[in-house]
């Protein structure tokens, strides 16, 4: 038997090839779609779910299909599907699938949580490749602790898939309870122990330092990332809130590095962009979303690797 | 303008006039099926999701239709129909508009949490009667604190809806997190402080005592039932954890009580049963689930009136 590929390697193999540590974040709002589009659509009420959620599909293709060389992972956010209905949940399948058949690598943003057997049913729900909502990552939240954590872990044993787990998130009141001291320290860094932990189970260390539990670590919060660097070496971050939230590359330079081949500072992070990417042409007033977006996504590459590189 | 009904009223209501505070958990695994819906479904690998979907879904209504006149409330978990893909989804929405077309009030316990905005883009999937997937109540993890609740919060305030905050869950790993000293006292205590103030909102508060802010509080640890029932009085429970995961109905007595009605043992809390619901078949060994559920229900009942009455 060949060992499993990896989810993690993979990620860090299309960082280095693409040179570009961020991820296209499918956030796809009906209204960011291009005028044209919109005013094609079957108007209200005759407005089906359907033709919504045709819609995104379609915007979403195309924006893959011309990043695809360029920006190494989609994340798609759950929330935008699910508000469509069955149909945005369609979409939201479909979305993933033409991800991973242009060989991005797939997180889907679920944030989820529960008790044990719960946990299983949707660990079968988004990771593997027969899973019906199929994705190489999920994101997760851990407040209910190891017992509903584990059934994701054997998944990606199983599979190579992995997971990330939201330690210290990109909001505003992120801190209300994330910063809790706990035992003389914030709250956050005990959740960030724990994930280490549970990143050293039985087959879960992928061969380029990381593990395939990785951490969610707000650009928003540099001190904090500084701090999670520097606690957790072998836990890869997926950094949100760069952008339209407020973070510039300089304010997320501390969530890179950690345990990189040759202490190449590109490692250790994936910054993910929706708003400033989906949304690249209106605020440029056209109705090419796709060169708006890939121009954007030159641009973000070029400002994250002029900052790790210290400019 | 005429005040909307708040569901929470709704809820203890219904709980009153079926003298039965417990919710039917709608966690439908494939398997639970009786063997003759099983074997009447066409065989791998021409099965398709949507063949299994319509076998739960069927199950499910021919529940809701037995039980809605003795059980007042439906929980439905998320995960067992995610893990049934796209067609699981839509008997996921079907089976929470057939338990209100049958005039139980309807929970969708989907965990969900995240960024104000996208927890906007959840509100509006799951809340309010336009709503894709339209239930009464969600569960939601408050890890990032106020501005992932506050969308929901809206949503109540617009539509009577009403919220359960993850307080402290019913399974084995619950106080990992939730149980560490926090100033002074458990992390989870200060948890359910916080969602007593949310509930303290604006146009949140029910006119029977209790605000449309929930909590979720675990059977499983008596305990800390009583505490946050002391607590927080005006904050209603939906505690999971009843037989499969161990916990009795004196157990969870600690729970009930708060600002109810004339002090009335039966408010407070509602009780979810999924499995000895679901598998009631199994256990008396028939094929007649629709009976063998309708007893249990009764027994559970009794069991639990009984337990508030200090038997």
């Amino acid at each position: 038997m060949t060992a499993k590929t990896k989810q993690i390697d993979r990620l860090i193999e299309a960082i280095e090839s693409t040179g570009n540590p961020s991820a296209l974040g499918l956030d796809t709002r009906p209204e960011y779609l291009p005028k044209a589009v919109l005013a094609a659509l079957p108007s209200e009420p005759e407005r089906t779910e359907d033709d919504i959620a045709d819609a995104v599909y379609t915007f979403n293709s195309a924006l893959i299909d011309a990043l695809a060389d360029i920006v190494p992972c989609v994340k798609v956010q759950a929330a935008y599907y699910e508000t469509l209905g069955v149909a945005g949940m369609r979409a939201f399948r479909d979305t993933l699938l033409r991800a991973r058949s242009r060989g991005m690598v797939t997180i889907a943003d679920v944030k989820r949580n529960d008790i044990g057997a719960t946990a299983e049913a949707y660990a079968a729900a988004y990771l593997g490749p027969s899973a019906p909502f199929s994705a190489d990552f999920v994101t997760l939240n851990c407040y209910l602790g190891t017992d509903g954590i584990l059934p994701f872990l054997k998944r990606c044993e199983l599979c190579g898939s992995g997971v990330f787990v939201l330690i210290r998130t990109s909001n505003p009141s992120a801190g209300e309870f994330q910063d809790l001291p706990s035992g003389g320290r914030p709250f956050y860094e005990y959740v960030g122990e724990k994930t280490a932990a549970w990143g050293e189970g039985e087959g879960l260390m992928g061969t380029l330092g990381y593990s395939s539990v990785g951490a969610v670590v707000g650009a928003t919060w540099p001190e904090e990332g500084k701090r999670l660097r520097a606690l957790l070496p072998n836990t890869f971050f997926l950094v949100p809130g760069y952008r339209a939230q407020g973070a510039t590359a300089r304010d997320l330079r501390g969530c890179f590095g950690g345990a990189s081949r040759g202490g190449a500072l590109l490692g250790g992070a994936v910054v993910n962009a929706s708003r400033s990417l989906l949304c690249a042409h209106r605020k440029r007033g056209t109705e090419d979303f796709v060169s708006a977006a890939r121009d954007e996504a030159l641009r973000m590459r070029g400002e994250l690797r002029a900052a790790l590189a210290g400019e």
